[in-house]
């Protein structure tokens, strides 16, 4: 039986996932050293590959770790002694601003305003952050934060690191990069790959600073994963520790594979995907658009209230072949959210689409 | 041509490894929610079979990660707030020391002995240690602790929080858990895995411990992946990030096939194999063993010095189908090391010895 997963991560795999793997396997890539020269050449082409497919700079630097809840706590430590800024809409931004407080820093929360917008004039004066956390699109809760905002907060604190999740939105989000100093997202939403490995892009400012605060102010930076540690070892091709290869492996893969077919064509793609899926949402007796302000809306998670009950839904859609999910959190019986990745192709979302406009049943 | 990896890990895939990988793909394993039943019942089962396989007492927490490095810093930050000792050999025993350093914990280091034994009699005296780490085999250098001084530790500091690396000997360490606290392992060595998926044990105690340590002491304990974000999750049968759930759902199928052929059989054959590979180390023209004391030489980390350069032994190794490690860090020409865990045939062992003891050329 059919079973698409149209879930927001982990999700459905990268079409040619499997032909990848295999190769992987036969190739024996799994068991090579971390310290080799053939792990130091694939080090260097994924870098090479992730910045062209993304647009980050060429002088960033690239860093590997199991999950991208661990950024936020390594960026926190690696670029802020005391003062961080974060503009929270849902549950990814508040993990960031709360890990901040965890670490003890002096963090200030400006939270969206009832349209789901930020705004720069809500930002209390006098503040002069080290650190801005911004999450570029909220999985929880399908809302985008607009490049517009994020070039108005870099106008107003030029001087501050500003780190940005892509999670959920990477690689088909169009942003003007060098703007923002610390990119991070995970592979098993955008990439389609399996959950385990998390990318971070560092640019020369934020480890110069980082480096500042641990040589000279003595601060905590990760030991393995301070942003010291990680750029000695990535000098050299490495990882301070044993990396997910595997996965590294497949990610060039993908990667390589996406820029044959390049990304504008990628967000076109999820654009128009976006375009039925939310058409369908604000058209089916079933459920209506979480984001009434189109302006915020992610075009890579979308997120409905259900009229209902949203397990009724789910279970109409499973036997279909569609495995979609449930709301985040308090929000897991009244909402459904449906993940857009590059991985979904456009017929299944076209028959997803139809399904939700129609009712299912 | 064969390819046959007797490195130290990562190393040859599990012999199953490819039959469990397909079903994974086909069964859509790596798409399913992290949040979910399927997840949950992946998770209780993981653990279960984990304690069952290596001896751990069913009280006992079940942690994941990306890596052991990281382990290390969590023991650290999870068990202790001024007092650490360690018993440093070699490169990782020194890591987890340096790790307890650069978390400016006042860490104690004895170093072993000439014939590379620790002795309790080296212990400084007056010290009373919130916290002991200990590497039980050495992967750098080939040594291993032997059970007895692990005892003669538990019983000289019957309060402190005993931490033991396992990285390189699990699932085939036959020791008494129930003495230490925190025992951690990685899968790419003696699971037959890919890299990016690490196990952490934690005792109910050590909880305790951390629990005081953040609660009452403030003390940072690691956000996400403190103790407390992972007993709530664990709570769940869940982690607090998105984990690597095809790694964990490969490790599950592992370990039951080993539960089938028995710990005590699976130990055997590690002894078996490591006679045939020391055996052939000591009466090669081109090698001699690096460990001399056979109380303290690791049975799945073989090392030797080699007489002439590493590179042309590893050259002819691997023009005969076998793969083998050079030395560690500066070790890297002078010594070679060969991996010895339960993916390994007995075969295959016996003609890699066969050919190290014959010259290889």
């Amino acid at each position: 039986m059919k079973q698409i997963y149209f879930t927001v991560g982990p999700s459905e795999l990268y079409p040619k996932f499997r032909i990848f793997l295999d190769a992987a396997i036969d190739n024996k890539i799994v068991s090579i050293s971390h310290r080799g020269q053939q792990f130091a050449e694939l080090h260097k082409d994924l870098g090479v590959h992730l910045k062209q497919l993304i647009g980050i700079p060429e002088e960033y630097s690239v860093f590997y770790s199991g999950s991208a809840t661990e950024w936020m706590e390594r960026i926190i430590q690696n670029c802020s002694e005391v003062h961080t800024l974060h503009f929270t809409g849902g549950a990814f931004s508040k993990r960031f601003y709360e890990t901040a407080n965890a670490l003890g820093r002096h963090a200030v929360s400006v939270n969206s305003r009832t349209d789901q917008s930020f705004c720069i004039e809500d930002i209390p004066s006098g503040l002069t952050p080290e650190l801005i956390c911004l999450t570029h699109n909220e999985t929880s809760n399908g809302t985008m934060i607009q490049e517009s905002f994020i070039k108005n907060v870099r106008d107003k604190f030029p001087k501050a690191i500003i780190a940005l999740d892509v999670v959920s939105s990477a690689p088909t989000c169009s942003l003007d990069f060098p703007l923002v100093d610390c990119v991070f997202f995970s592979v098993q939403k955008g990439f389609g790959m399996p959950a385990g490995l998390s990318v971070l892009f560092v640019s020369p400012r934020a480890i110069e600073i980082s480096l500042i605060l641990e040589k000279e102010r003595s601060i905590y930076t990760g030991s393995y994963h301070s942003f010291a540690s990680l750029l000695e070892y990535e000098k050299k091709n490495q990882t301070p520790e044993t990396p997910n290869v595997f996965g590294m492996y497949l990610l060039n893969e993908i990667v390589k594979d996406m820029l044959v077919t390049g990304k504008e064509a990628m967000c076109r793609e999820i654009l128009l995907k976006a375009k039925l899926l939310y058409d369908a949402v604000s058209n089916s007796p079933l459920v209506i658009p979480c984001v009434e302000n189109i302006a915020v809306r992610s075009q890579t998670v979308i997120v409905a209230n259900v009229k209902t009950g949203s397990k009724e839904i789910i279970q109409a859609c499973k036997a279909h072949g569609f495995i979609i999910a449930s709301g985040y959190g308090s929000h897991k019986e009244d909402q459904i959210r449906i993940g857009n990745f590059p991985s979904h192709m456009r017929a299944d979302a076209a028959e997803l689409a139809s399904l939700i406009q129609g009712g299912i049943f």
